[in-house]
């Protein structure tokens, strides 16, 4: 009997993560924290930049914005309007053979596999407390329930100059 | 007499010069060999992909490319369709103290200056020799004049599969 009720509490347990598939846990749609959730469409957003990172990241990453970033990067405008969202892509930094046969020497490093994807949202009521931006990291389209690491976000952020809102990126043209 | 027509020649053919500014030829807006124009709005097209080169080029680019280009992209299509357009930008690879303070480690790259902007034009009838690509480098919007240049495009690209109809980037999700 008590192997029965031990083996039905296994079950009760264990069928959420067998619906989720693979034995992950359900998929969560939004951030730790903030709230934040991967917005609909991003990917076809504009660029704002490019940038590389090596360590432990090892990446190459774009800055893709909705139509109220753009408009403030390309004007400059400092504090960002309420209702903009900065999407930053990542893809493992990797050197290309195929690249480097057809080039004069080897130089060529392209975007591998995707690695995550982080939001940030600029709400400066609801954000009161980050500096008025919300965080969160998404893999494979669902968001990363790890707090420590959504707290991250605004940990780093914050030492950057409040003239920037804490934005790393520039537009570049 | 003979002087001052010497001098007429000389301000004749140098007026063209002065009325474009700073001693510049006048600004061209096609490539050499293809005739490619920097296409209107390009900078709000949709991210195909990044990458990074190194050597004489040391920049981190961003592939954009028009609706025809990101559905064929992003299905699959080989060869291109006709009316496709790529369009590549490129900007000095540079190390970014600002980040690097910030950050962990010393590990940022970011985009710097641009350097120069690349074009390729699918059009199978008027390009056919070419493998159906019509290529142009411009730099501050203007087409790079250098004959020998443009045809370098084609002799680069030339050396890739034909099943990737002569096209470096793959799409980035």
């Amino acid at each position: 009997m008590a192997l029965g009720a031990s083996a039905s509490l296994f079950l009760t347990l264990a069928l959420p993560k067998v619906a989720a598939g693979a034995g992950q846990p359900a998929a969560a749609a939004t951030s730790p924290v903030y709230g934040v959730r991967l917005p609909k469409g991003y990917r076809d957003w504009k660029l704002i930049s490019v940038a590389q990172e090596n360590g432990k990241n090892n990446d190459i990453r774009a800055i893709l914005g909705n139509d109220i970033a753009v408009k403030a990067f390309r004007s400059g405008k400092r504090p960002f309007p309420d209702g903009t969202v900065i999407v930053r892509l990542a893809w493992r930094y990797q050197s290309s053979p195929r690249n480097d046969a057809v080039f004069p020497a080897p130089q060529s490093f392209v975007a591998g596999a995707p690695t995550n994807v982080q939001v940030s949202v600029k709400d400066s009521k609801r954000y009161v407390a980050s500096g008025g931006w919300g965080y969160g990291q998404f893999e494979n389209g669902h968001a990363n329930q790890d707090e420590q690491l959504t707290r991250s976000c605004f940990a780093c952020h914050t030492n950057l100059a409040q003239s920037a809102d804490f934005v790393f990126t520039d537009y570049s043209r």
